[in-house]
């Protein structure tokens, strides 16, 4: 009998581990990182929704997040319990039935901020305050396991990124680029929260890269902030992460030069946390064209055989395939109709400008709007299909510049990307095949294009996303036609993620106060 | 052609108008009426949702009130269009996707409180505002046609009731009591909001009633507010309405007496306004019992041939039945469990006091609690089962009472019932025969008996309810059984009601935020 029980106890210990390996075998079941796999293509071996059952998805449970306005968490799903975080703020629930089992509250966080999400490895989840602190909660009960503060509010920063959990680290990133603070990525222990290692993305006096900033600017500052998740490739030991735009954002007289490595695309060791290459899509940027749109690893054959690469939509209007192996630049194609900031992309992948569409003090008409033709919501990418889905931003704005001189922590009066009334936006969700940069489909969202949701892909030949008008929308993967929708009567500014509950596929999706959990209609027993 | 366009027009005009006849006809496609019908029963001829259908319920659409917390708004629906109201603001949503029509908002009307809901006659829809405006607007397009001030906040009023459509009249009560105001209810002209009638629920000196209060008490105050709606026997032509506790509410000794006609139920000619005939379920009250609980007209057998009755629910424990042509008191029974403050009800329906049960200045406990066994929320009766469904409360609370003087439009400190840690509520949902005033089932609920809910029964032989959970529930009408339910995560303090769209039997109930709405699953073409 004693035996019996501690074999019970071993039992259940092991299975309440979320492994490295786990997180490597991708979504199925579980949903165990931001992106859902490390690849970051969020696209579920799941096909119980399909192109022939879709329409018969519907609610499963709705949970409020008390206090919440706007939700931008993804939530990670291990072993029945669905976690999900607000401005520091985690709620474990019952993802059979959105009841909450437990919820921890930071009552000394500074400030309310958006979160991104939680991670979760071993039988740790984990979450960052507003005032970046990396919180380690025991999975099943909440129980504060320690906290550790990574960076400093006094210098700028704060905290709103999903943490990323890789082997046996916690890779942490910052906000707070757009007034100043310098960024950087951070390896925490994922057992103790003790640090690994740093690298700072505005390089200091000295170090290559430095001489792309122009000497007026001290390196205690310049943007390039880290706020969202990256992605790992395994087989290289890299992370792949993209930085924010340069500091002050609209006006470039201040930092001549290229910026480093703002705007980029970094690829890192994670194990030492060199820097291996970086990519930068737009130098000196004046647009405030933050990179942070998903950097997705994909296999694609390659003028012949499989290539090792890695695309990034980027905010400035463009589609990047870069070898992910050496960084090498293969190819940028324009992705949404309005661009005008630069006439392409070269042979070198350097943008060739349009220099009267730089912001002035008495405003200039450029596209992309500020908010960028992609942004930080998530695409996806099916292998079946061989295409990469993008919710995209037809947009143009004013931009302006103002020469004061820029104090780090404040905003600039005056300054910045702003919208034409007499031109309102329109969303898409773009199907692109990666292989030529070409558009297959598009369906266009009906919305008043201020909100903005990313997309899940699953191997029943269908695309969840969230559209500009609350939906969250089922359409055909291989052609866009719409499948089904639910409407969440609020904007949704998350992307939704799937997996399994008692062996049936659900889809989840965060809108502005509410959980929103869905799943095939089967009558009750 | 011409001609073909005018018939048309008139057509879609005729179907424009609410009659009275329509609201008389009872609840079938449409909801016309707060509880349904005049008779208040909430009893719908509907049966596609039965008890063999009823796990087949899910959600249909969700609507985000913008700024609500805490709706107790029942919607009524005419012709597709679902109408619902929050603090100062009514919704005119598609009732087939939940899609906003028109929203109207009182930008003057001063404070926020909670509202009931609206009516509807004609072309119109009405509302009162938190200022005692009764406000008409055109159902179709939202635009005001008249605001008619009815009572002066500085006066201590306020509004959160349903207007009540009778005839060519709506009548309004008023809120405030609980600091002073003196009771009333008017009759408007639907057409155009002229005062037909005021019966005020205090009398003044001098007027029958009057002897009832001993003479330190001012008639310009008193309380016995008329904040709920009422019903209506359209043979008889007769309102009945119920009216809150006296003022000063807890220490009653500076109006010694009955205090009429506080705790009433009131039946008035809805011509003359003149008082027909009134009983007082608790005379000189000292425990805040409303009589807020509906006043349900029923035609049920009584010692051999049907006799037309009025059953009431009261806060302070009893189910009373009475005569409604004559206001005879036929019986009272108890109907929950934890009732103490009455030993019981005389064969005058006088309650027998339990004397030590008054409120002290130390603290008394007893039964039920201030926020009563029953409330305002909606009960309903299901002639086919012969079974009234009322939501019950059992707790017990320390009632305590303060001799300072009392001041008009202000609160008692350190008075009031108060709720005692150690016993926490129960909630149920009990289903008495009002023939015997015997339990015939009870559903017990599982939240935290704060929030509180009402019913709507169906011919279906389901019988509808938000618990003290967040759950909307479908049990069976003859048994209690449950046969579904959906979480609407946050509290729900309003009543369901269903209806018809496109064919589709459909329940709408408003949650804290949002305004849930189900029908039975149908896979999409």
């Amino acid at each position: 009998m004693r035996l019996l029980l501690w074999m019970g106890l071993v039992a259940a210990a092991a299975s309440a581990q979320v492994k490295y390996d786990d997180i490597l075998a991708g979504p199925g079941a579980n949903w165990l990182t931001y992106a859902g796999s490390y690849s970051g293509q969020r696209h579920s071996s799941l096909n119980q929704i399909n192109t022939a059952t879709a329409k018969n998805l519907t609610p499963k449970w709705v949970y409020h997040v008390p206090d919440a306005k706007k939700l931008e968490a993804v939530p990670v799903v291990y072993d029945g319990i669905l976690y999900v975080t607000n401005s520091n703020q985690l709620h474990a629930l019952d993802a059979r039935t959105g009841r909450k089992i437990w919820v921890y509250r930071d009552e000394q966080a500074e400030g309310s901020r958006v979160n991104r999400g939680p991670a979760i490895l071993g039988d740790k989840v984990y979450f960052v305050t507003t005032d970046c602190h990396l919180v380690a909660l025991h999975r099943k009960t909440g129980a504060v396991l320690w906290h550790k503060k990574y960076a400093d509010t006094k210098d700028g920063y704060l905290a709103t990124m999903a943490p990323f959990a890789v082997k046996d680290k916690i890779i942490v990133g910052m906000g707070g680029g757009d007034s100043g603070a310098r960024g950087f990525l951070k390896a925490l222990s994922a057992e103790t929260g003790q640090e690994f290692w740093t690298l700072w993305t505005v390089p200091a006096k000295g170090e290559p890269g430095a001489e792309t900033w122009s000497k007026d600017v001290t390196l205690r500052w310049g943007g390039a902030a880290t706020w969202l998740s990256g992605t790992f490739d395994p087989a290289l030991n890299l992370l792949y992460w993209t930085t924010g735009n340069p500091w002050p954002d609209f006006y470039g007289g201040d930092r001549l030069g290229a910026n480093l490595y703002s705007d980029s695309l970094i690829a890192v060791d994670v194990d030492s946390g060199k820097l291996k290459w970086h990519f930068q899509f737009t130098p000196h940027d004046t647009h405030d064209w933050d990179a942070q749109s998903w950097p997705v690893l994909l296999d694609i054959p390659w003028d012949g055989p499989p290539r090792k690469v890695v695309v990034h939509p980027n905010r400035n209007g463009f589609f990047y395939v870069l070898d992910r192996v050496t960084g090498e630049f293969l190819r940028a194609t324009q992705f949404a109709d309005k661009v005008d900031w630069a006439k392409g992309i070269d042979a070198k992948g350097v943008p060739i400008l349009n220099p009267d569409k730089d912001p002035t003090p008495g405003g200039t008409r450029a596209c992309p709007a500020v908010r960028g033709a992609a942004n930080w919501m998530s695409p996806s990418y099916n292998p079946a299909t061989g295409l990469f889905y993008l919710p995209t931003l037809e947009q143009c704005d004013i931009y302006s510049s103002s020469a004061k001189e820029p104090k780090p922590m404040t905003g600039f009066a005056g300054t910045g990307g702003e919208q034409i009334p007499a031109e309102p936006g329109q969303m898409f969700l773009r199907a692109i095949d990666p292989r030529t940069g070409k558009r297959v489909w598009q369906y266009p969202m009906t919305g008043p294009a201020t909100a903005w949701a990313g997309t899940v892909s699953t191997a029943g030949g269908v695309v969840l996303f969230g559209d500009d008008a609350g939906h969250l929308v089922a359409a055909d993967a291989k052609t866009g036609k719409h499948l089904w929708h639910f409407g969440t009567s609020q904007n949704i500014t998350a992307s939704p993620i799937t997996y399994l509950v008692d062996g049936k596929q659900y889809v989840t999706i965060c809108s502005a106060t509410h959980v929103f959990t869905f799943g095939l209609f089967t009558p009750a027993e």
